[in-house]
């Protein structure tokens, strides 16, 4: 099947907003937790958190400002400079997908869909109780994407949780960790690792 | 396992940076493809490539530019304005991986991974031909994330190339695409589908 843009355009809103959301691969699936300044706790799921760098620990992740009413994760970052991003695991993907559903102000997530806060000494933002595998978030910077609107959110890690088990010679095995990824908006998945590759040096690069 | 941002500081720098790669969870496998004004083609891995929005249909990904030698395939975009996103498959995850390897500016990780170029009307840059997948890409705008020095290279699709049979109710179905991912720097993923949900609307959100 082919697409050009012209028929990209033409598609209905919603068949465009499920394949283009689908186009990259698989995405990893993150719930972000947040709280305001009266206290009042968020939780998202994102599936746009991606690496930026090392040294230092960097991640990003897209906003999708929706006007007042909505996105409150981004302004709840802005009150507070600080959150938190938890894998989601298979027990709860079904709690963690119905954050995406628009409550208004005064609902929290983490009580709608029954997952719990937790919270660590001297950082304010909630983690999720039930992931495994969480980091603590610094908000660094937010840079403008004015072509559509878009955002992306930059921060430092400054608290990283994660199981014992999971590391294995400096790897993560997201297997080991019980990790799952995003397809589209909908589509939950879960892996099995292929292979490992060592790190590839030019002059170590086997004949083909 | 608790890392505090001290700690990831104080790490020596090969396992921080195998650390740091695989926080955010799974990561999409993509092979991206360019072609400098010479017509020497270029083809590297990026496991950063993320959806920014659907209408217009923009994708991003992450460049780090290392010097005059190396970052081909930024340069390349600029020379030329277009490049290809294609979906890596398990049956050449070796020959994608050592593209990785910093090869000099004549070479092809084409040619030396064995992996095959592939090109449509009036759009200059190669695909790849193993890819049953693939994007092409039309250049819009790069954003400097000067806390780091990496760019975020932001995309148009213009073409878009996948199998038939991988789209159930407009969803792809990533299992049927046989896409992969990566955790961190070098560990590849297969993937099984745990379930579909629909789009959640908060007044339809089931009790939990």
């Amino acid at each position: 099947m082919i697409y050009t843009k012209e028929h990209i355009a033409d598609l209905d809103r919603i068949t465009r907003l499920k394949l283009i959301n689908s186009v990259t691969g698989i995405k990893p699936a993150n719930l972000i937790g947040t709280i305001n300044n009266m206290e009042q706790t968020n939780l998202a799921v994102f599936s746009s958190v991606v690496h930026l760098g090392s040294n230092p620990p960097l991640l990003g992740f897209i906003s999708r400002p929706k006007g007042a009413e909505f996105g409150h994760t981004y302004r709840n970052i802005q009150e507070n400079g600080v959150y938190t991003i938890n894998h989601i695991h298979p027990e709860f993907i079904k709690n963690a997908h119905y954050t995406s559903a628009k409550f208004g102000e005064d609902i929290s997530e983490f009580e709608r869909c029954n997952l719990s806060e937790e919270y660590i000494k001297d950082f304010k933002a909630p983690f999720l109780k039930e992931s495994t595998f969480k980091i603590g978030m610094c908000f660094k910077e937010a840079l403008d994407i004015k072509r559509n609107g878009t955002i992306l959110v930059i921060g430092e890690i400054e608290h990283l949780i994660l199981p014992d088990e999971s590391l294995a010679a400096s790897d993560i095995d997201l297997e080991a960790t019980n990790s799952v990824g995003i397809s589209g908006l909908n589509s939950y998945y879960s892996f099995k690792k292929i292979n490992d590759y060592p790190y590839a040096r030019a002059n170590e690069v086997p004949e083909f």
